[in-house]
């Protein structure tokens, strides 16, 4: 029986927000059913951000209120803060998403505030969830993400200490989960596998999970790294959509085709149908005219091998 | 002290081969002399293919003689047979490259004949090299390639005991060196560490290079995982030129910026200049219109962090 692996779509959030063209609230909820149907476990579907911020997510209640009527699929939104939490609590979506700056000076850019301003904003987020939850049935999950982890275009590098004490500091907050996000394409795989050990080790009781961008063209040899450190969640966008505002032009977040691709190819299973994939990759690129599609798999298709035993050697 | 790793240029043969585009003699040598400047200490700067076949390399016999007249690196040149071998030998190139494909079918689809009749075609080209390089002071050097080493697009898997065995042959009847090629795109890290730890294992005393193609996107996760395997040699292309004939519009060898750019990254020393490179690739782009260059260096730049020390968790 093979490992299952989990490859979570934040295309509609990450890949969205520097789009030009504003996709309809349908049109979103139509991209979050056919992920769901060709497999996808996990769907960050919008963004809890001040609408005015972001045109794209003025939307975001009805987005979440529409995804998690889906259902077959958990559906997770981004919050930058307190009151992107509050919003997203009241859509009754299964899952937030939290993120941070291990950066200073990212963070500050960011959400204005301090690092230690925003761990303490989580705790009382945490706070209004267990509130909030006493009077649902399920409790409402939350993921925490470290952003700049691998270093930071306004600052450069980051210490891999501070990573693993945030990391520590948000799991004993109470994140459900931990997500370590290589937001500017910076990482390498042998920072990733050293990084990733050791948030694994100090949050081992919680997962882990990894968000990489392939700005640099690393993204897939890093999830190769983090799987081989123990992680066995991550990130990705349909078509690589998506970008990094401080490199133009510049590929954005991992590929979710080829990344299922290579979990499948190094024997995880992930339930994903890449075919199906494919075909609403297709769909998603008509509705963008004039964005950057990224992939190798959607041009070149699976190998003849997919899939089938090879004589080793041994 | 860091240890060395090294990257050869095939974009001058493996990019040009798909080409709308014939460069002139000069422009090829120019490409050359630029890359050796940039640190590149082998290039495979042309192609022994029948005239007839390849319309770029009519000018084989012109662009080895002048590629080894400019010094500084090795200039190499795949030949496909003896004929092939003879003409490189009349040029005074410094090092042939020979291959032969693992897959039956594609042998015989590649150079008519099967994979057997090309190991027996081998040893003569041994035998002729230690003819001609009897009368010379440098002896000429001999790398050997396995193409379809991970799988074919005509017969699909390839039994790695195979590729194996083909690897000891080469190195019993006389290769200097042992090129092992995913010409299709086929491989995935799990199957490359696996593959090149056997073959490393079964020819250690001769070393191993590894040619890998992006086609489907897993080009720099399998160079880390042939570096776990002990490689320390890699094939790339300027620009990722080059292609597959057999997946159009999909990318080809792995981008040469890239793979320099993660060898560094790692730790390796590779002694090439990457702003010298992408430099370079923006001349070549100009030569080539129409062409599809990728890699993301080019586009996004090294980071903030390249080089620098980064505070370990440890």
């Amino acid at each position: 029986m093979s490992e299952r692996a989990e490859i979570r779509e934040v295309g509609l959030r990450d890949g969205l927000q520097l789009v030009k063209t504003i996709l309809s609230t349908e049109q979103k909820l139509e991209w979050c059913r056919r992920a769901a149907q060709a497999g996808m476990a996990e769907i960050e579907v919008t963004s809890f951000v001040p609408p005015k911020v972001v045109a794209q997510f003025v939307d975001a209640d009805a987005v979440a209120r529409g995804a998690t009527m889906i259902g077959g699929f958990t559906a997770a939104a981004l919050v930058p803060n307190l009151r992107g939490a509050e919003r997203a609590f009241e859509t009754g979506i299964a899952k937030i998403n939290y993120v941070l700056s291990a950066s200073e000076a990212h963070n500050q850019a960011n959400v204005r505030r301090s690092t230690q301003e925003s761990l303490d904003d989580f705790v009382r987020i945490v706070a209004l969830r267990d509130e909030v939850a006493k009077g649902n049935k399920g409790k409402i999950s939350i993921g925490a993400g470290i952003a700049t982890a691998y270093g930071c275009t306004i600052s450069g590098a980051v210490s891999e200490k501070r990573v693993v004490q945030i990391a520590e500091q948000l799991a004993r907050s109470g994140a459900d989960e931990i997500i370590v996000a290589d937001t500017v394409g910076y990482a390498n795989p042998a920072q990733v596998e050293r990084l990733m050990r050791a948030v694994v080790c100090a949050v081992g009781f919680r997962p882990v999970a990894c968000h990489f961008h392939d700005t640099r063209g690393l993204g897939l040899a890093n999830v190769t790294a983090a799987l081989d450190a123990g992680v066995r969640r991550f990130d990705a966008s349909l078509g690589g959509l998506g970008g990094c505002p401080f490199a133009p032009g510049a590929t954005g977040n991992i590929n979710t085709e080829d990344c299922v691709f290579l979990l499948e190819s190094l024997g995880y299973e992930t339930g994903i149908d890449i075919e199906a994939l494919v075909s609403l990759r297709a769909t998603v690129e008509s509705w963008l005219p004039g964005e950057r599609f990224s992939g190798a798999i959607a041009r070149a298709g699976l190998p003849k091998t997919f899939r089938m035993p090879i004589e080793t050697a041994a």
